[in-house]
């Protein structure tokens, strides 16, 4: 790397590379709180009327994967939460890890030059490539501590909000 | 701005001045939520034996300002969530807004050249500039979300999360 390429990379906010981290450090806290889920639970409670924690789970997955890979090709995924999980956390969590390298392998292939790209995710919701991407990781986030608040009715301790390897 | 500058804005992920829009978009729906909040639930409600959103807003209160602050002066700040409100939501939403110009004016003594700068936050919280930054906003979120549970328990619609203007 040449001194203006470094200079250029230190004074940057946030690297793509570091912005990926941050959102796997997110995903793998995700996973534990549904792994923190008794099996039931996870399915079945709900409060207030509100989707189970399984339901918003579906959301995650119908949104990282698609999303991050539609934004690297630029070809439009549908939005899909229809995954034929048998109320299995397994399969879910397989699902989950399987995303956690799809997110690897088409992140790679977004420059962060294409931040300010206008795009239309999933064929309609308007933004740009940074916009977008802080959208999903903002979501997981919110629907998360939706779960933490599951966790605690059902009287289990969540994981550390802090801990995020 | 000469045409090497420009290149490097268009080419960075984030710039500073989007992170703050971002993070002052996310305080705006958490300051609808509050207001959605009838006032005593607001101080009363729990679930699962969490705090109350109030106490959760003392905490947003004692990051935000005080953090940014902090990271802009280099001086640590105090963690303190000891806000006299009187069970009254129009003190904090008082402090909610005085909070939105603390950042303003910290926000912008803080260049992006220092977001990979090590530093102490509240002088025990280690971490870099981006890194304390980026958790302040996603705690934020977190408890918003939780927030949210809280709502839909009281039988209270909630704004909503794509809302952020």
């Amino acid at each position: 790397m040449n001194d203006t390429a470094q200079k250029t990379q230190v004074n940057e906010v946030i690297t793509t590379e570091e912005l990926l981290q941050h959102w796997q450090g997110h995903r793998n806290l995700t996973r534990r709180v549904i792994e923190a889920f008794p099996e039931d639970a996870f399915f079945n409670h709900r409060i207030g009327g509100m989707r189970t924690f399984a339901e918003m789970t579906l959301e995650l997955l119908a949104i990282a994967g698609p999303g991050i890979q539609e934004i690297a090709t630029g070809q439009n995924n549908e939005f899909k939460e229809d995954i034929e999980h048998g109320n299995s956390k397994a399969v879910l969590l397989q699902h989950w890890d399987e995303t956690t390298e799809v997110l690897n392998k088409y992140w790679a292939e977004i420059p962060a030059s294409r931040s300010h790209d206008p795009i239309k995710a999933f064929g309609q919701y308007e933004g740009t490539v940074i916009s977008s991407i802080l959208y999903f990781i903002d979501n997981e986030i919110h629907h998360r501590g939706q779960g933490y608040v599951y966790l605690r009715s059902l009287g289990v301790e969540p994981p550390a909000f802090w801990d995020r390897p």
